[in-house]
């Protein structure tokens, strides 16, 4: 059973070695909803993610029990780190199961805190199986990533330190995968202060906590697939719904778009690194998704920051795109002498920045002689693109655009 | 003349507006350099960087001289939005001179803040000089980025809050372009601590003050150019040299792959946004040129996190690249069947991932029915790339790299 007195207990656990990161005022994002927003950044956390909390914590009762075997955990991601980082700091046996398709960097990740990876199954369900018969067959402790009381107290314990620092909060947003950050956070701080607040966000491609909120019965999902990879849970957890179901006002779903605005805006605006889970909340705010009476103080949870670089370019291409400062066009130029020439004229007279440019003269839908250009032009917003469409068109540009 | 009562005092006016910027231990590097390694990482302050601490002082003292008029600054960066925002705050007028060619965005950052914005000169030389001649005549007061003993002390207040959350700190690392920011931070920290080290880190392609500091005498650079636009500062200061000369116990440069580097790492593992000035700390420390004793605290100031996200692309490619995670290769394939086959095998075999590819057969350098082949590879080091290359020679591909 979940409650506020565990939840402090496991912060007296974890306080010493648990880095307690920033809480700070965004004044950009406060602008812009008309909130006082302020955003809790377990991104900085020591492995990138809030994770460890629950992880250490469940740990540490471990070690107050005086059981000295090994631990078990199936994951890829963050809850493998906080695994590994806690068995290491204790000293005992971890084995991390991953799937086999696991990159490289998080299979080193997890090695650097000293933990034996196995690589099992084609998906994470499979590696999940896998890992609880391991660990019985061994009489090793398996480690659940949400659904186990000390993990989600751990996890609670972030709403401590939110409302210590701004007492006075209506209303947090945390992030939604398997539930458990929600569960802990949202059991400390009704508790503490009944009158705030709880709201989730999923990621759309991930919705089976949603919609089992939404029909207040567990509904797992048939398949997941988000750049949210922290929040990817197929299955919904009858442990983590029953306190969603208690304790949370609202819940909301983004889209990958969504998300990829919302990680380019942190990059840019608050120099922060966000993982597409750690993002959610801040794009369901971005995007008008948080009902709350104006002027209203709200804390948002960004989860954590463990996003590969290579993915992380594709999304600020795709960030970019998506807040107009970026526009691919694919243009037929007929086969005229200085086409390419007029064409990129009108550009230039617009202010549009050529980034990359690509003459394709062999498509088989093409005349003789007429050439496919495509371009990627920098903009400057909504308006500039239309400018742009409309010097092309009247100018007798045939042109398609690519998202 | 710079003192620490005037730095105490700078603290006393800005202590209320300026964010209080998480200075906290870096596990990683610590480990990685055996010393013992703090960020100061005023990337996260308001405006994105340190500079809002010296103009907010600056103003400060203004106001409290019972000064109405307006203020005037020369800068397309960081120092601009430190004037605007903080003539925005005390309800004055601030002007400040940009050059011709400074991106829309910076321009947009600065009038957010309410500043007027004239574009003026083709280099920063002419912009500041405009700016001077612009305050002079309509009897505003000129702001300078760094020769300013108010502005100095408004700097300096950041070493009074490393050495309150890290009393005993042996050493501390800090970017230098004009050197406000160095001569800030040494006066306050040797006068409160007579035995810590201070460490300058310029850029190579900005190494006026370096030079400087070499010849105990202001040297001009010819020209200047980095990727770490924050401290590409052509003309040294005698004013921060003078200081520089007094405290600065040691003075590196780094290149631009360092920096590159650097700005990667911190955006991976520490998961925050540095700009290449905030990062040259860092990437001298990762590069072996901070030379004190094992176990050393050390303290390393990020100044800043304004860099722009097109920039940031092509960084996370050249940081990919130096730290031998991608390889570029061009392939002369030779017209035979199944040719293209069995390269990809080869790469496949050894786990060395495609991320893109061309095909090139019009180039004049090659046989009837050769190709070249250039192909971008993910890969996992220096060894691992050592096996590609050993791997495509014993199979008799013929092949260059590209940086």
């Amino acid at each position: 059973m979940l409650d506020l007195k565990r939840i402090e207990k496991a912060y007296k656990r974890i306080e010493e070695v648990v880095c307690r990161t920033p809480f700070s005022y965004a004044p950009n994002l406060s602008k812009m909803s008309g909130f006082e927003v302020y955003l809790k950044k377990e991104n900085l956390q020591h492995t990138g993610a809030f994770k460890l909390r629950g992880a250490f914590n469940k740990l540490s009762c471990l070690m107050e029990e005086g059981y000295k075997g090994g631990v078990v955990a199936a994951s890829a991601g963050n809850h493998a780190q906080g695994v590994a980082f806690s068995a290491q700091y204790f000293g005992i046996n971890a084995t991390i199961v991953m799937p086999e398709s696991t990159p490289l960097t998080k299979v080193q990740g997890v090695k650097e805190f000293g933990a034996a990876v196995m690589l099992y199954g084609t998906n994470y369900d499979e590696a999940y199986a896998y890992a609880v018969k391991f660990a019985e067959e061994n009489d090793y402790t398996f480690v659940h990533p949400f659904a186990d009381d000390e993990v989600m107290a751990g996890q609670g314990t972030i709403a401590l330190e939110m409302l210590e620092e701004v007492e006075d909060l209506d209303a947090i947003v945390v992030p939604v995968g398997g539930g458990g950050l929600i569960s802990g956070i949202a059991c400390a701080s009704k508790t503490l202060q009944g009158k705030i607040k709880l709201i989730g966000v999923s990621a759309e491609g991930a919705p089976a906590m949603k919609n089992s909120y939404d029909a207040k019965q567990p509904l797992d999902s048939l398949s997941v697939r988000t750049i949210a990879d922290g929040i990817a849970v197929r299955d919904a957890s009858p442990v983590t719904l029953k306190y969603i179901l208690d304790y949370v006002d609202a819940f909301e779903s983004v889209s990958e778009d969504e998300i990829a605005s919302a990680i380019l805006f942190l990059l840019e605006r608050q120099k922060v690194l966000v993982e597409g889970a750690g993002a959610v909340g801040v794009a369901a705010l971005m995007h008008g998704k948080i009902d709350l009476p104006k002027g209203s103080k709200v804390g948002i949870v960004l989860s954590g920051g463990n996003i590969d670089v290579t993915m992380l370019s594709l999304i600020i291409e795709k960030g970019l795109t998506k807040s107009a400062r970026k526009m691919k066009l694919v243009v037929t130029l007929v086969d005229k002498p200085g086409a390419l020439q007029v064409f990129t004229k009108i550009l230039s007279d617009i202010n549009a920045n050529i980034v990359q440019i690509g003459y394709d003269r062999t498509s088989t839908n093409l005349d003789f002689g007429d050439a496919h250009v495509s371009v990627a032009l920098e903009t400057k917003g909504v308006e500039h693109q239309e400018l742009i469409r409309q010097a092309l068109k009247k100018n007798g540009f045939v042109f398609k655009e690519e998202q």
